[in-house]
């Protein structure tokens, strides 16, 4: 099942599933489901059927291209994300290969849509582009094993995980350079892990302008998605709609000699096999 | 004024106005306010006249003591802390004092009430204090210069910025040690801003089982709040209801030779001048 979140033409948010030719509006088909993602992943065992059931139907509310598809969750509770994790990206980092998980936040103000703008701020011109993939949690959950990390994994997405290379490496400390706002894009749509046979086996690539400067699989993973639900909930608590990203394979604009950031007018697209892609442009910080 | 989120007797939650011999209940003296922290931050211009004057009526509808108070926000939106931001903190902990300010975050399901429990997590025994300042954040805000930061700032509590020394220290990056359940106790309620004529002159201090082991000034801070408040929203929109936590002086556990960890039954008792205080009973991670 493809869940999503989207704007319609008038301006109203709906949940959505993503079918074949276009889109489901869950409230107007289920007029008692959940209204937001986190609602509905939450509620997911009662509707599950009744959703199937749905994307089943042949109904179709609308073409994707009428609408605008949000960020699956608009505001996650939180937003983890991990460092160093592809092979590749840590030779070219000229780090050393990470014995532990090292992770970090974004914060949930970051979060954007899969074709929004991503801003270059005013206070920074070092601006990188990182392909993820992301996964999204079920259940709240803790201490949960390696071994049962699948059950609380409630889907795939595809992410950037933009950073902003002076803020996050001025300090020791990375969270703030990697929290600017629009700085989480993800989607297009949630897909559901029962689609996903193996999350670590995917193709994930990242384009700017249409060059390639990503190109690698999840197979590469050091620390794969259920080591990390294991050691993320040994510390804390994860709920429903905690968006987890990845790590990044070789290829992002800091390691290039000399290093190319992202300007304004440049398109980036993050793309995973099954899960789909997002493109976003990058903009100049709006004025507020 | 002083403004609390609390557990009645009957176990229902409520916004209060804490007042001389006891708390308001908001909701029951009007019925239209908001229910929640951040409602009532967001909606506050609307209602601070009808606070003060119900501040000042003379009603009170329970003790203090019969009530449990909870975090003032029980799940901010985000929770941004600095580091090394006293200079005798930063003399005890033998790093350099730093020329930037170095922020990481602590996950909003860490936010715990004053007077909770903490618990020692399962996976380490090197729990550690650290008594702070935290701010509040009353408006929607980027960019805000230092000048106009204090405009953005809606009150202050007291809170403890406690930390997983072994997990914090791992690896480079702080977050996951500080953002365990229930290491983001603050209260015991938020005193607006107006009460507080200089955040920058509070007597900080911070007792375990009544021994003194912080015993500091916000005179001391490196940055102040207000330089906190221009650096982040630099980087990222701060909203109501988001909490800074400001640094913590010297005297924490890990800088004792031998080390001094926090154990199960042990007192951790913060204060800060016209704040009030908290006070968290260490106890074994609960099972789950």
């Amino acid at each position: 099942m493809k869940l999503a979140t989207y704007k319609s033409p008038a301006g109203t948010t709906h949940l959505g599933l993503v079918v074949q030719g276009g889109i489901v509006q869950i409230d107007a088909a289920l007029p008692d489901a959940p209204r937001d993602m986190i609602g509905l992943i939450e509620a997911f065992p009662t509707w599950r059927d009744r959703l199937e059931a749905l994307a089943a139907s042949g109904r179709v509310d609308a073409s994707l291209a009428t609408v605008t598809l949000l960020a699956p969750i608009p505001r996650p509770g939180k937003i983890m994300a991990i460092g160093l994790n592809y092979a590749d990206h840590v030779a070219e980092s000229g780090m050393a290969k990470p014995a532990e998980q090292l992770w970090f936040a974004k914060m949930p103000t970051a979060a954007t849509g899969p074709y929004a703008p991503i801003e270059r701020p005013r206070v920074s011109s070092q601006l990188d582009y990182e392909a993820e993939l992301a996964f999204v949690i079920g259940s709240r959950c803790k201490h949960v094993s390696r071994d049962h990390a699948r059950d609380v994994i409630f889907g795939y997405c595809v992410s950037n995980d933009v950073s902003v290379r002076d803020w996050q490496l001025r300090t020791s400390q990375f969270t703030l350079g990697k929290s600017f706002d629009t700085h989480a894009p993800f989607g297009p749509w949630i897909v559901t892990a029962d689609e996903v046979p193996d999350p670590h086996k995917l193709g994930i690539r990242c384009f700017v302008n249409g060059e390639k400067r990503q190109d690698s699989t999840t197979a590469q993973l050091i620390f794969d998605c259920y080591d990390q639900v294991a050691h993320l909930s040994a510390a804390m608590t994860l709920e429903p709609g905690d968006v987890v990203m990845t790590g990044t394979p070789g290829g992002v604009g800091v390691a290039h000699k000399p290093p190319s950031w992202l300007r304004a007018g440049d398109r980036v697209r993050v793309e995973i096999d099954g899960l789909g892609e997002i493109e976003n442009l990058v903009a100049e910080e709006a004025a507020r």
